[in-house]
């Protein structure tokens, strides 16, 4: 039998599973990513869950054939090297290198978002589509792009960056230095930000009782349950989120006149309704002609998808 | 010998060259498209000029292995079917099918920004990139896109309508019923909209003598004109339009990371500065990382680009 592990070095932890030829997860490990460590640290963190999901599954280190990994921020396709990924201090650290020569497989290491789209699309919500893209509104808004049914990165990798198309010139201020970038209007850090702000102005008193004004507190469950519970402030909120969502949408479908679009991450799962209408509806209201006549699908696979996705990416590498 | 025929149709005239093997320009014939006297009469006028380019270069019809033309609009470059070209009435017009059966070769149908970029690709300013943007500002903002050495058009052909990306919400009022899309913004309808409010009330003389008020008579030339004459308020109004042009390209370079952007047509043309420098500086600001840190190059071949493109593509299709 052959096998393949796939991983995700996530912003705080790092999740690897071991997959059989058929893709069937046989196991998951998961540990703290641990940053603050350092990033050597970080790279041990890896090295171990990879084989801890070996030891899950009884599968032995020999019998992998292929590792397929991704880092969130800008990756270098073709060598592997993390240009940048400002949650885990990675600076042009060379990862596929450093794991090919303590794993003796060869490995492919993709950006989270590219290698998730891919996983929707060989095995999800995207399966099927030649050319679509997909966006994951969390701490930011993610984005990724598969074009010819392959995933789409640009000259350094840095394809996709769709939380930083400008929806709102003067807008919010963002991480980026630049003002009105999506993910200042949409991300759940957009949400949390002004749902903290009414809650401790007495307003919204499950998300003041549950968060005590926290922002890290108010994750998307959190709004989802506030959302859920008819709360008016909440849902302004949450539909001003999903309209520039829809707005970012619409300018994308006129770049890459896509056959779909792929919503995913934690806060649409926990809200895919209103995301999905509300950024359809503004979606299809500015696109050019018709071209924003086009499904507007959650992701399917949640969490695996990076995982799959990447695995799959090492496996065609590795075949 | 082989020839080649390209042809632009445009929104006003139509185009056709005759090539040799070697891609050298033999002939080059001209007409008005006349889209008032309805579609058939704008594919005779098609024809006369494919024919009367061959008689030009002494070429037979049968000597003529591939035509290649564009159309300014919705293209399916699949089936050659013309979607929809708002100023010249196509709707679903079969224009490859037509001209196949008509010239018995075979023949490829391109959008024009798409065909123009290749052109440049291949043999222009655009030489030796694999994945490239154009940007096209004049009586809108047309857009191209390369990706993998090949022209990207989308699921539709509708792939790099970067007119329509919105800078500027609740911004001036786009023909496709929007607000402040980029075409509002930074085309040369624009800007000549802006002077020509001016020039009525009595501001900007040189362009009040040159157009007495008629926005159509506002083209590239007079606005260079007034422009290089140091005309402060014709410099105020060119240089918004280029910092906008900037904003849309930052958005398109954080989408695509493209290893260039390349920007023609005849308002570029007639002032590559301060176009380049203005929109590349407004674009390295605001573009995420170091993605803005590539070369903002003027197109080199002009209104040859697209009959060259669009005969290259033919060659490659007949080959």
């Amino acid at each position: 039998m052959k096998y393949y592990i796939g991983f995700d070095l996530g912003g705080t932890k790092v999740v690897a599973a071991a997959l059989d030829e058929k893709f069937n997860i046989l196991s998951r490990s998961k540990e703290k990513a641990g940053a603050d460590k350092g990033t050597d640290a970080v790279y041990e963190v890896i090295c171990s869950v990879i084989k801890k999901a070996c030891e899950e599954a009884n599968i032995i280190l020999d019998d992998v054939v292929a590792i397929g990994g991704c880092a969130p921020g800008l990756v270098c396709p073709k060598t592997g090297l993390v240009f940048d990924t400002p949650n885990l201090g990675f600076k042009n650290f060379p990862l596929r290198q450093k794991l090919e020569d303590d794993f003796k497989v060869p490995v492919i290491i993709e950006n989270d978002v590219n290698a998730g789209l891919y996983g929707e699309l060989k095995f999800g919500a995207a399966k099927g589509f030649e050319n679509v893209i997909a966006i994951s509104p969390g701490t930011g808004v993610g984005g990724g792009v598969v074009i010819n049914g392959k995933p789409y990165r640009g000259s350094m990798g840095g394809a996709g960056e769709f939380g930083h198309i400008i929806v709102q010139p003067d807008g919010p201020l963002c991480g980026c230095g630049q003002r009105g970038c999506l993910e200042t209007l949409s991300s759940r850090t957009a949400i949390s930000m002004q749902l903290a702000s009414f809650s401790i102005r007495g307003r919204i008193p499950m998300i003041a009782e549950a968060a005590n004004g926290n922002l890290k507190k108010i994750k998307s469950g959190l709004i989802a349950k506030a959302y859920n519970s008819g709360n008016k402030d909440t849902k302004t909120i949450v539909h001003h989120a999903a309209k520039y969502l829809g707005v970012g949408m619409a300018g994308l479908v006129n770049c890459f006149n896509p056959e779909a679009v792929i919503l995913g991450g934690g806060l649409i799962e926990a809200l895919p309704e209103p995301f999905t209408s509300i950024s359809a509806k503004v979606m299809r209201e500015q696109a050019m002609g018709n071209m924003g006549d086009i499904p507007v699908k959650e992701a399917q696979l949640g969490d695996d998808a990076v995982i799959i996705g990447a695995a799959q990416l090492a496996k065609e590498a590795e075949a």
